[in-house]
């Protein structure tokens, strides 16, 4: 990939794509005492930074020939991607996805006007009735990071980046298959060889890092991440050797450490982004340099609700916003009242109460309780802990209760 | 308020602002067939566009003397903004909050430096205790909305609306006490008397358009919304002239549309906005005109994550991704597991299951089941329905229960 086939990239995509702009975060700064800046791709068209590659993959494929359709297969990112770039391209597009992908991502995979497909219970399956339905309908298959022009088009962020922050040190990438990476670390290096690059995988699916280690593509075992946007076991052996020469490290963060993120995104920023779209945030607390500027990718920010609401719970949770506390009482009319009162006086705001009277033979402990409040933080939580205890009462803390 | 009123307000805050640019909604734009621009104060430092109007009134109060402090009263984001703005422009700051105002919004007024005083269980308690203590320590109190140094600061965005859409022909802005409203809509229909204004009201604090209707201040007995940042019961009487004059109309907007433009926001272009920020995109559904370049002026993001985790749960209630139905089933063993493997057949996913005996002396119909489940949506919701009553369960959809 050649400085000239990026540009190339980049005329294909003007009027397709948004240039997004470089935000600087203060609050990411704060906390790893770097210049922080956001390259906010969950504001791309279709939300996440994948429309570049598709698009310039799908002008590639036109230029060769008229193909009679493009085929894919994703539950994700690429599957907007693909259905978007189609349709400005105006070519057919069918996308085959797992019968078990939410309906909001099938609507808005059909809104860009391509066929979806439902089948297989999992993306492999998918995966293989995309190629049969390409083989039997003379479709050309796009695969969503093996390929050196989906790589080209994803590199072309790099050019807004160094626009926007010229003097840009560090860039800091998420990676699953290796199509963004690739593309990104190898235009950094061609305008700027002293441009560090990062990239950053899910310790649950950490298949560049091991594929570096030992020096060729290889395969982990078991892929378990809430980073389902990276969540690839095997890497691409196309785009592989741009990454072994162009990205300097490599970072691991595990899942427990996004929801807190998340929130930070949100209240600071008023931006969601996928889980996959915040390991380059989450990653700044593990750089072991400090005061260079430095770039991290929100690569996109296709949350469903149903998880966001999740990961809203979890942060609550974690923050001690909301905690769950068990306690006996006797078996006596008042009882209730009594706790619920004191908890009141506190402020502690009720949320989920459950009153179990089947526990004990003892009438003097004979009710479980169990309580969830919000209270305004870990203090506040400690202060009415201690206000029951003074009280009398064996309250527990169940750390790990979520609201549900 | 002339036009080198506000531009010498817009030259003050060079540098402390930042400039936010418009955001073009394809989704807001299909909802009422106008060419719909988003301007993105959510986005603004602080969190809303009150830093604006707070900084020029701390630098005009600094103009005429030096002030041994500033005190405001306000749990919301004139809190912050102020905090910021007498920081920026190196003066004490004073916020008197209410004691009932969540730890969250303390802390970010204390992070800029301020001076936080807790009194009063509500705000005018609160507002009182600011009054006495500026009396008493010889601050000058700063008003949130009824003051023109403030409006001239919140007009400062129309600058850069019109420099980012030239031709825009409606701006549609929230009304709370009428400060952000006689800014905007001053300076644009100086910049172009063509301009159309729209005004948006919650009906549950319509103070505006009562005061306007009746040709004069007047106050709402109740004040009952979700938009707690336009919650005002009486408009203020020196920006009042400059609305009457220059908004063409005012619209309202019940707080039941709110939760569904907050998701929409959210999936379609990663934003958060607190309610009264969703206010003007709410009201683009009531506009009798079509075809026209609007622009929506999000006026905040600061939604607690608390009362967020709440607006999701409603959004998913109100597009049936989660539902909840009630079931009679007999007291037998089995009885949970035949209907259990009913919902895991339709691929119906259990959030919450409630199994309660005590409810009916036949034990054929002796056990009442409350289930809550996630689903595809509204057909995934009737199929399992349907399935239920195939199987012979009498169920029934619990419509109002959220997920809790």
């Amino acid at each position: 990939m050649k400085l000239e086939d990026f540009e190339g990239a980049r005329d294909l995509l003007k009027g397709i794509v948004r240039e997004t702009r470089l935000i600087r975060s203060e609050c990411f700064s704060e906390y790893c005492e770097n210049d922080v800046y956001m390259k906010p791709e969950n504001m791309q068209v279709t939300g996440s930074y994948k429309i570049r590659g598709a698009y310039c993959k799908v002008r590639a494929l036109l230029r060769e020939k008229t193909p009679r359709g493009i085929i894919t297969s994703s539950a994700g990112n690429h599957a907007q991607g693909v259905a978007y770039a189609a349709q400005k391209a105006g070519v057919n597009a069918t996308i085959v996805m797992p019968v078990t992908t939410p309906l909001v991502k099938v609507n808005n995979t059909k809104q860009y006007g391509a066929e979806v497909v439902l089948e297989g219970d999992f993306f492999d399956e998918a995966y293989q009735a995309a190629l049969r339905l390409a083989a039997q309908k003379g479709y050309e298959m796009i695969h969503p990071f093996n390929d050196l022009d989906i790589a080209l088009g994803q590199g072309t962020m790099v050019f807004e980046i160094l626009r926007d922050l010229p003097d840009a040190e560090v860039l800091i990438v998420p990676i699953g298959g290796g199509g963004l990476a690739a593309g990104v670390s190898t235009l950094a290096k061609i305008l700027n060889p002293e441009i560090h690059i990062i990239g950053v995988e899910p310790s649950g699916a950490a298949s560049m890092t091991l594929s570096l280690k030992n020096g060729r593509i290889s395969t982990v075992k078991n892929v378990q991440t809430i980073a389902d946007g990276v969540a690839v076991a095997t890497p691409g052996d196309i785009v592989f050797p741009f990454i072994r020469e162009n990205v300097d490290e490599v970072l691991l963060v595990e899942d427990e450490e996004l929801p807190t993120v998340f929130l930070d995104l949100v209240e600071k920023h008023k931006l969601i982004a996928e889980n996959a779209g915040l390991l380059s945030l989450a990653a700044l607390r593990k750089l072991n340099f400090k005061g260079r500027k430095v770039v991290s990718v929100i690569s996109g920010g296709n949350m469903d609700v149903m998880t966001m609401a999740g990961m809203v719970q979890y942060g609550l949770v974690d923050r001690r916003r909301v905690f769950t506390f068990s306690a006996l009482l006797p078996d006596r009319p008042g009882a209730l009242a009594k706790l619920t009162s004191l908890v009141a006086k506190h402020k502690g705001n009720l949320i989920r109460l459950e009153h179990n009277r089947f526990v004990n033979v003892n009438r003097n402990a004979a009710v479980e309780l169990e309580i969830t409040l919000e209270a305004f933080g870990r203090e506040h939580r400690d202060e009415i802990m201690e206000a029951l205890k003074e009280a009398g009462y064996d309250a527990h803390l169940s750390m790990t209760k979520t609201i549900t």
